[in-house]
């Protein structure tokens, strides 16, 4: 009738095209006994899970340390004491990008980059309708106050700070329904895993924020105090309502929003100059290589219309007397 | 050099072909707007991306509620109050197996199904060397001692213990790295997410477990209790040390392969029947559709192999004095 199977001619995740064309085997070659799983299987294709079938087979003296990750993540060379003493047989094989340069980042895959939607509306609000929306708005409000006047108009650490907490409730909730899935032996729904997807997308945001704005000592201070205040207070409020819980979220991520438009403004108006975008941020979201700080903010921007959509919908799930497993989660929503 | 680019000729991540395949678009095509992003863009071919930018702008109308999921993971059927009330644009698109039958799963897609490598060593052991891995050992084995009292010969209800248990330390390190990584400005080398997918993995034992064996309510309640005992117990262990909390995982894993090991013997000795493999362990480990129990149960210790190797890499690398962020992290490690 009306569904339309969606089938590609080519390609196809058990062909694994997807992975293997980012993967090169300099970790498993210099095996002899590894170079087997090179060879294609099932019906002449290498498959996703060759990958993991490469790396579980990988040899000691395999172990590639020479990552350009670390010059970009800060981390020091691993060094060879490290690599002989790990005999369990572990190795990270080799990624590419589509034009054969190595994929540089350890902490998000290729097949995780993604470009973001720049088209959803950015204007959306929920508008406080209970007491218990209210009282989560007015919460917002007065913290939004509170940046407002600590910042002012350094648009670069308001967006760092406001990472650091907005990073908080995906993983919180996440865990959460996780222990409550283990505890009740019941299916979250997909929500854990779109609540820790969350977390992560906020995580690449503060990853991509740091490149741009060095934080200073005093500033690393407040994070240490504002995630230990926010955690916490977080991790009780979700525990005993998980549906205000959501709802502060989606009206942080409204924030978010206002932010980042502020933040733009500025960039337009010359107060604040349009470098050119971090390497990491060209490759989390695909952008053109030539990209600037005016397209990265963009796309942050649209994750956080995103987040915001999923959390008040999380919210509004629950308001209606449902649990949030009773609604299939908005998996891979960036 | 020994350096073999591995290269698909076809399909590949950009061009979509393993996601889409798998999704259908019944959510999508009733919407005449949404139906553009059906049209191929980029080259001819639907991007990854595009299923997310379907699922950003289905219409309300669009929300399909009538998942097969529904029947298999417990809950209750959505009704339609809550679909009219989500107005936040957020429609999960239909996506079904290779074979065109629906994908009954919300809480792992296709792309995340693997081939368990069922040819890892399970005799590994660590040695105990330094005074706190003798520790983490004698702990360990002091806790089986226990469950071996209480569950005897019940391996089904010492599985499902073990995976209620088993499935907490990867959200505990997962949760903790992730704070640090916002704290300190810097990146987990991947960490974070092979700690996250291995307590997903071990979340989905549990969920294949609860297929083979109902618990009862005492069961529940001991569960309950265990859990809050060892979440806060292991918290606090991997704040304080983590290289120990790494260890104590390493050694539970070696529990774990020993008791998959008895299950088997159980039912190669016809002392445990050798049921047909629950529905969601054929999907999840891509098993032939004629599996049996005793196949599960292979897989699923396979899996504990790897989450031991990974572990006591873990504990080894920061025993050497380092962070686990100068090793890069095994992603996609089953
Ligand atoms: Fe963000
Ligand atoms: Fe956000
Ligand atoms: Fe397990
Ligand atoms: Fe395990």
């Amino acid at each position: 009738m009306n569904r339309v199977a969606l089938r590609s001619v080519i390609g196809g995740l058990r062909s694994g095209g997807g992975w293997n064309r980012y993967i090169s085997t300099a970790a498993v070659a210099r095996n002899v006994e590894t170079a087997e799983f090179l060879k294609p299987q099932n019906d002449g294709v290498l498959g996703a899970f060759q990958w993991r079938r490469m790396m579980s087979t990988g040899s000691v003296s395999a172990q590639t340390s020479e990552e350009k990750d670390q010059k970009e993540s800060g981390a020091k060379k691993v060094d060879d004491s490290m690599v002989v003493s790990n005999y369990w047989g572990i190795t990270t094989p080799k990624i590419t990008r589509e034009d054969g340069t190595e994929w540089p980042w350890n902490c998000f895959r290729p097949w995780e980059s993604y470009q973001a939607d720049t088209s959803i509306d950015l204007s959306k609000h929920h508008v406080p309708k209970t007491f218990q929306d209210k009282i989560a708005f007015r919460t917002v409000k007065f913290l939004r106050v509170l940046s407002d006047l600590y910042f002012k108009e350094r648009h670069g650490c308001h967006a760092m700070m406001l990472e650091t907490i907005a990073a908080v409730p995906g993983m919180v909730g996440g865990m959460v329904l996780h222990l409550r899935s283990l505890r009740k032996f019941e299916h979250s729904g997909g929500w854990i895993k779109a609540l820790l997807e969350e977390a992560e997308n906020e995580r690449m945001h503060l990853m991509t924020v740091v490149e741009l704005v060095k934080p200073v000592w005093h500033e690393r201070l407040l994070v240490l105090a504002a995630q230990g205040v926010f955690f916490n207070a977080f991790f009780v409020l979700y525990l005993l309502s998980p549906k205000v819980a959501h709802r502060v979220t989606g009206y942080l991520e409204e924030e978010a929003v206002t932010s980042y438009t502020e933040y733009l403004k500025a960039i337009e108006n010359g107060k604040i100059e349009n470098v050119p975008a971090p390497a990491i941020a060209i490759d989390y979201w695909r952008l053109p290589k030539d990209s600037t700080l005016h397209d990265v903010i963009t796309v942050i921007r649209a994750d956080e219309a995103h987040h915001r959509d999923v959390n008040h919908f999380a919210s509004d799930i629950q308001f209606q007397g449902k649990e949030l497993r009773e609604a299939p989660a908005p998996i891979g929503y960036h």
